[in-house]
């Protein structure tokens, strides 16, 4: 019997731990799930045999203590900040290690220990980073064969809301962890474009937009993501001339979010005074000048300083939010990030019936043969409802996926490593596609 | 006899040490200067009986155990990161320490042990900080011992050229640390107005400004500094409406300025690739989107992505620094904030005969016996050339006051402390009065 530690429980988990639990009496494993609260799973999955619910406070690292050395691989959905003392705790027992979160430098440094003691530290298996991985790995492998030279690759993902869902001015649900959502962009975005890297500093991130049409969905907005400049490294594309990896949202979110990164209402680096007891537009007001208007209604003082109209889709949505209502904040010593997160969560939540939406698209621009040709390579995945996400789906079963390979001892790999191989990329791909997670093609001469 | 330690021999110090030198024979003193090149300061003080000069790196804090030891008192004009190391083996060797810069938490966290050891650790006593908290609590007690009421207090220093030796359009000249005035104003400014807290995010910092007139100068703009509400407690103005501390320039500065940061020429977080390789234009390539008209000139481009004209003073100061041109950049692994930096540093240079200006104005408003009151207290300093700089005189002189006092033994005051008690400011602003260090003050009732 192989044992599994899942360490979080959360709303990204709902595929994974419902296939690791389905799998668990054919493939004779037994399945740990620790949780700072695991009392929703117990009435979910009552009398599982082999299943052990444990309370687990990941604050305290000794935890993982009771818990690791019994595992043969543990896998963790907790916030990324918490990986560094897992990977630690899993060389210390010498157990796999498989999340989907971006590999850190001190992840990294660990590769070296972790090839000693032929462990995989497998990181970046999810949706994104994840299967824009495994499928980019894929088709670049399948255009490179042939003798394929790559001209450009651009890839974008998003966690959006369904269309029929969509009744709110951002066109946005929170499908994944709020204050991510919050802090997206924070730094300097990088990409390469005809050889020139380029730098997009944050305030200008969401003002720097492409449309991107995905078939079936008409145009989506995307804006540069993270530093691609990595990615040269990771895919072997050393001489690509361009390279870009981007996030999706639908028309209008990007210049209503631009606002509030003007304001300054998305910084984490301090906290508001008398956040607990000030209303919103109280607090809207500690990022406007003191005017000679300065009797004149908060939204147009508003859309005068920001340079909007008062009836622009951009301050309809910031009205949305509640920022210029009389509602108390009511949350103690929050910085502004914290406050704009419980807006979002407040606000954008997925309801109960709605459908969230999960868009890749992969554009290849390649030489082969003296012919130059576009491949765009397009995922589309709904949800079924605020529960069982396009999200979760697709961040789970990459996961599950392979964590089923590493147990079933058919990964040979050890270190620290993307999901960049075939040995990985071509048995996920396909148990993907078998479940619905199915790229499109389309491909043009240029 | 009582030795002096001063440690770093930079170009703020000189009025510092010669005031030094010139006192040690009358006073009993002895100096010894560390510095990583003291050969500039062998050729001035060839023969100073009273001087020794040690060739120091403080990157080796280790080597602080050398020369502390035999220190009455250490005045450390080292950049402000080292000073938590001097201010410990000041601790360890239960010795004074003055500096100019900005108390930090963990500097503040030695307050206890100093005090214990009866020990005075004096910060900020420079310009900026330094003069302005001598002359404003001067002054605020002078309001507050009859019974005024402070409703406002706003103060503003800048460190600039004077009008006769202005000829660039930047209407600026380095005279103090370039790396500083690089990466001035960097977090978010935070002040208070009409009793409401005011935050300003970098990237609108140097569009928020407000017009300064001081006598005899004509406008000047001033933006908000730092965390102006720290000064609440520090200056005993628990209850005051407005409290505003800024920064000063002569107008078309801030304005420019704003261009760099929004492009992000100001970062200091990631290396531009090939930066020792590459021109100045071609750096500034990476910044701006390729776009269709991507032949026609970058000084088109550029003034299109910024929205300014092309004939625009903001284009001609962007020109003036060399961002347009083909020279190349030469720094090896440098951050956008280090190759700004060396612009800077070339293209404005204070020249020999340049005379630099420091100006601070502090504007008091308050209430007397029902009677409303505002009180602008003005310092105008020039500087005789690029050696004797106002601005090396008024961060010097208030440094080498205090020293004296502290050698004296007049100060009972022990821990950490900035020069807010009437046993420092009133001697140490009597004295720079008698140095032509003085302000000129108006009143009108409002």
């Amino acid at each position: 019997m192989k044992h599994i530690l899942l360490l979080g429980a959360g709303r990204s988990s709902v595929y994974l731990i419902d296939y690791l639990i389905s799998q668990a009496p054919l493939q004779d494993w037994h399945l740990t799930i620790a949780d700072l609260d695991t009392q929703p799973l117990q009435s979910r999955f009552a009398g599982s045999p082999q299943l052990t619910l444990v309370n687990f406070n990941i604050h305290n690292p000794e935890n993982l203590k009771n818990w690791v050395p019994a595992a043969d691989l543990v896998i963790s959905m907790l916030p990324a900040a918490f990986h560094l003392a897992v990977a630690k705790a899993c060389l210390e027992f010498k157990k796999h290690f498989l999340t989907a979160s971006y590999i850190t430098p001190e992840i990294q440094n660990l590769h070296g220990e972790a090839q000693q003691n032929k462990l995989l530290f497998l990181m970046e298996t999810g949706l994104d980073p994840g299967i824009d991985h495994l499928s980019a790995m894929e088709t670049i492998s399948r255009i490179q064969a042939p003798g394929g030279e790559l001209l450009a690759f651009k890839s974008y993902t998003g966690g959006l809301v369904a269309p029929e869902s969509d009744n709110n001015p951002w066109h946005y649900k929170i499908s994944w962890n709020p204050r991510n959502v919050v802090l997206a962009g924070k730094g300097t975005a990088t990409f390469l474009q005809n050889n020139k890297p380029k730098y997009i500093p944050y305030p200008q991130l969401f003002r720097r937009t492409e449309i991107i049409t995905v078939p079936g969905l008409g145009p989506l907005e995307g804006y540069a993501n993270r530093d691609s400049l990595l990615y040269r490294k990771a895919y072997n594309l050393d001489t690509i001339p361009t390279l870009l990896r981007g996030t999706l949202r639908w028309p209008g979110f990007c210049s209503a979010w631009h606002q509030l990164v003007t304001l300054g209402l998305t910084d984490d680096h301090y906290t508001v005074p008398n956040s607990d007891n000030i209303t919103y537009a109280q607090w809207l007001e500690y990022y406007l000048p003191e005017t000679a208007g300065a009797d004149s209604i908060l939204a147009k003082r508003l859309a005068d300083f920001l340079k909007i109209q008062e009836d622009s889709p951009e301050l309809e949505a910031i009205r949305y939010l509640g920022l210029l209502g009389d509602r108390i904040i009511g949350l103690k010593e929050a910085s502004p990030a914290q406050i704009l997160e419980q807006c979002l969560v407040q606000k954008l939540k997925l309801q109960p019936t709605d459908r969230d939406l999960v868009v890749m698209q992969h554009e290849f621009q390649y030489r082969l043969a003296g012919i130059k040709k576009r491949l765009k390579s397009s995922l589309v995945l709904e949800g079924k409802d605020a529960t069982y996400t396009a999200m979760a789906k697709t961040v789970g079963m990459p996961l599950a996926f392979a964590a089923e390979l590493i147990l079933q001892e058919k990964i040979t790999l050890t270190g620290v490593h993307l999901p960049i191989y075939p040995e990985l990329y071509q048995p996920i791909l396909a148990r993907l596609k078998s479940i619905g997670i199915g790229f499109t093609e389309q491909e043009e001469i240029f």
